[in-house]
């Protein structure tokens, strides 16, 4: 009789043939809102038997593409240096073996970790980030390991004109001022992006890709903790991601799903199926 | 001193001079994600007083057409079988007085109850199915009477390049190569519909309309157990409602609410104004 | 030590400099469906805390303008007329010290205190109306002060062709025929809405701005007691508010937020960026 | 084929052989906290089905005795008096039937109407009170028709002494000083209730038992509006109104569910079964 | 790096040194009032890593003792006796390595699976039955595979007086006269409990507890789908569990967990500790 | 006009004069369950509107004692030594100027912040604790500064027999071994409680009260992060603060209520009561 094993839904190959490495991160400590994006990692993996692994947009199967799904680390609440240390060695040690890290968090600050080690394997990286938030504080009530932080962080392993910024609807007057002068923000949608992806593309660019689940509307998708009214739509983000996806994408993370605030679980639902696109698109 | 009768609003005419036949199937055995749509059509008749009876879409009036609501049926659960042929002899009492059934459901399987007695009285009936789902499984899980394999059974009645499909967004890889052959499938929105309606009303075709409101994407109607990102709009599914009305309709349904998921109660007034505006729609 | 103050994000200037002055009025004794709406102005100053001080849609800043927050008035559930009689006062008291009224209810009944008040002071009022109803009853299960009844009250302040109604997709038959005989209807959408606009700038005509939140789709804005399906989008009603804000508005409202059905707290969140938009949209 | 009767379960007797008439008052308007309370007939009534009709307590079946349920009345939401003139008269048809009304609110305050006319009847009218709340107030906010003084105005009607208060743990101190001169309560359970019944039932006096749902704990019973610590239990409640079944039952309600703050069902299934036991309790 | 297994807190041991096999049956194709207990076995799974391994009511530990999860079955929905047969094969595997089975619903009747294996095993076989309901009918809307009918399915294989039934408190007046002549039934509570195990225990007669979690008051438990006011308290059920305990246990079951009726999680935790207490108790 | 002050019902009187000074701790960043206990004081003071000033428990009145309440402190997520050192420099003021510190929380780590600036002023101070959870970790995760170290730390600020337990049911082994040796655990209830408050009182100990709400069982107190069945009921846990209240309380706190949970409003109505009792108690 065989134990219980709980992958993402078509994930459960073996890991020394996976291209993919799935790991969660739950983690929400520096949340200043509504926190429990903690569950989300663990929520995706389980919800994702209600999904098929089939995908009608792509035309491809989950079952065709090896994927290894290790399930969540055990992360201390409380410490985000400690958090970050431990999701930074995981990344490394699948980029060692020669594989893709796909994080699933937890906050949003959980792409630092990763961020960390896949800037360390490539030192040209560029991000690409969707979010609602510009996450482009200095500090934020004097810790600088936070949510509202973290793409300042990326950005000082990164410099300057390596992050390009999507959706941003939200942040103090500072961030935007930041953005002019560092990073390549584009306001309120994907426009710009479409351009952008092909000259990465040409140029076989490293690209890490961080979504921040809460770029899309929060009337479409209520389970994430710090609303935004003015998002864009699942199909909006979709087409972003097969974009993308013709990049040279070295690493990857959906983050920020909060599914208690998900009573019906229509968002958990789409994150997982954004989870089956990514994989299916990133995939080579 | 009268008892209390509750039927959905505006259609409390005597029954031998209604058209239309409104009758629920509180069904959902076979539901393999979140169980709940048996509590549908109880709960869109006791949410429909929360609606006006005037259309100002169609700016006509429940209260001028001939409407009559027998309530629930009471099915048995546990045995689909079962359930379907309650299902098919009210359906064909309704015929038989030369009305038209509404059926709401329920699960989409009560579909197959209300099309055998609709198919048996027009032979050369054609379905137009709006549905997240392609529900062309041969078997789910060893099952032929499923929510998967509706149209599956459907099509066993019908034959090839009768069933009409709209807004599919899921299914296995066998569904779409099935539908391929023999099903006319139009995957993800309403494109081609119109081109349709004109044909089959050209030809004054039978038409029986099936509305798994699953179509709508859930971020917009959370209220339905299986949620797949992606789907169309209020306004896009009223439209094709509007077109599909001009074909010779012989029969109709509305299915997969899950009055439990839906908190705020939004999707059930939605799904409420579904009726409302179908009942107004095919009424002659 | 200080007393604890909550007003809404960045309204705490004093009084006396203030252009604008924020008022609640909690009440809903007249809301025939789902109850609720009392909570409303309560939910959007305590949740205002999440959002960002500094609007990118117009690159201004609360902490640049000068609105002052007095909080909720305290009303007498299950009478209209007392209620009604202490907003008008407030409103009253608001503008005799030069400052525009910003009312926060409360279900849409609340409004008709608030433009007694401010008709009083400019006789040639217009008033630019968002509803999902038409609110045109002359009355309602016998009531005269009723939610369905406000706009009606108001017509016999203003008179004909003074009230300019958008987004109304509700009502009985006789309201969209007072409609066509007595006001300005806009059904469904904001069509029209700017060269009405342009027009009342033009000739500085003093216009009130009622915003049910209604207007919107209840897909994307599940927290209000009445929903409506087919309505418009966050997007439309932002740009739709700043389209009205180049008229000279005297007084404005902003009602119908049901926060007990906004589990999640995406409505809630939405309503409070309305209220910034409007308030640096407004502020001359 | 016949229309759709919704009626508590096991009521569906003819009214001219019933004894006891059920109706309801949906009527929250004068709700000072949450509201709600206005669904509680209907869900009372729409819930009821999944209850069996025999009660093991009692060893009787609703099926053995004779109950007709006229549905809800159509009330007034904003006045109270209007409301309260159409509860009176319903119950008076009632009583001039030579029948027991019994009534299903709806806020506390529809008490008052049935009282009205049960004390014209009855001039020796006792009234048992259970409650969490004095209902004692002379006026609450200005308005002396509101639920915070139902049980004052009742006083009115009956004079002192007759009005029999149990489970009250809330109210102003001077509601706590009103009823040491005026009332017999008795604060927090049930004490003294069994004697007071055997000495009511001795000497035959008419009597009208409210029932507040909110004299249970809520804690145990989360679906009111007016949630105070420290209540009863489901058993206790149940075994205190078996008690007073033995006096002479003139009338009687119970009211105060709200069903909106009921999210798992429990509360109005435990309301259904008071309201079963209730009448099983009563009938003669 | 590992596959992600997840199983009941601290049930990781080897199957072949394990003494006791959890299996989940996630079935609820015959609820007929609020289905949803198909997801009871998995989130009891899911939020035992809140729960500690350690029990301060018996001093033992889960760590200290062998127990093997094997996950939940894949069942057929919409067919009771495919669903019965798979449940009845795993549990004759586990019995005929010499283990305890350990199920865990779904609906009650998955019961009748796991007690088939255990009465063929056990000839002289006694079940202990906690629950709210009689499950004593024949038939229930025409189906013998029914929720309702399970004990009465039971009663079929033990025959007379080998049924013992507590906490019962609802059913039809046919089930309670067939108790009196074939169960041994105890209304409302767990009077006769000790005795009763006291007695089985001296004979070393095989028992099969099975545990209906709505034996609990709804007031405590919000999380099961027939919610019977009037139960009993987590402690008294606790307390009968130790008190079977004592007898030879042979099987063991729990059931009719609805995880989407528990918002707060406070019941799936409550099942969470019935499942370790009776873990721990039942091992020897 | 006034600005909007909130502040807990009755407490708004001068600081100057105050004898109890009410500050809220929104923290909650080591929750390593379910969190949101962040938003617990905000919730208290914003629903204690809910609430009547008088107590008809003690016979007291909130208008009748003087307490000030300052808010809620900015606290730092993410970072626990931070958020705890400004805590305690807001307890030392508050100690500095002769009154007594009243802490709501926010997760039960808070708790450390106050401790640290009360032993400091106290050195003989003994501290009583009501809990589910032992909270004697000596660290979690590798955190020293964790919810479930919280008393642990305590422990080193008074020493060996300082700290009572009461209500305690979880725990790991260690834990319990731990508390055997150095605190006064009292296990599942407050057995033992009344003869410890009389010894304390006697002795004039200074005395430092910690009440985690999840001593309550969660069947009745859903409204918190880390449920753990088998509490007690809010008139033992009132009793219990009656009880405790003859000592010479020095400083007292009441945390982990998480609003998030309580869908009803239930537990933080609870809460608030708690708070009323727990002021109307210590104020001398």
């Amino acid at each position: 009789m065989n134990r219980n094993i709980e992958t993402f839904i078509g994930c459960d190959g073996d890991y020394d043939y996976a291209q993919i490495v799935l790991f969660g991160a739950p983690f929400d400590s520096t949340t200043s809102f509504r926190p429990g994006a903690r569950f989300g990692s663990s929520a995706i993996r389980h919800e994702s038997f209600g999904l098929e692994t089939y995908s009608p947009y792509q035309d491809k199967d989950l079952t065709d593409i090896k994927v290894f799904d290790c399930g969540d680390l055990e992360l201390c609440f409380g410490s985000a240096e400690a958090a970050l240390k431990d999701i930074g060695e995981k990344a490394g040690e699948i980029l060692f073996d020669g594989k893709t890290p796909f994080l699933i968090g937890g906050e949003h600050l959980v792409t630092l970790g990763a961020v960390r080690a896949v800037a360390e394997r490539y030192p040209n990286l560029h991000i690409i980030h969707f979010d609602a938030h510009a996450d482009l504080r200095d500090d934020y009530l004097g810790a600088q390991l936070s949510h509202a932080c973290v793409m300042r962080r990326c950005h000082e392993l990164t410099g300057d004109g390596r992050i390009h910024q999507f959706c941003i609807r939200s942040g103090d007057k500072a961030e935007f001022t930041f953005a002019k002068a560092h990073t390549d923000m584009h306001k309120f949608g994907f426009e710009g992006l479409k351009e952008l992806a092909e000259k990465l593309a040409e140029e076989h660019t490293p690209v890490y890709l961080t979504v921040d689940l809460d770029c899309l509307d929060p009337a479409l998708f209520c389970g994430t903790g710090t609303p935004e009214a003015g998002g864009v739509s699942f199909t909006e983000l979709l087409n972003a991601i097969l974009t993308v996806s013709k990049t040279n994408i070295v690493g990857a993370d959906v983050n920020e799903l909060a599914p208690m605030l998900d009573a019906s679980g229509a968002s958990t639902a789409a994150a997982c199926k954004i989870v089956r696109e990514m994989l299916l698109a990133i995939y080579k």
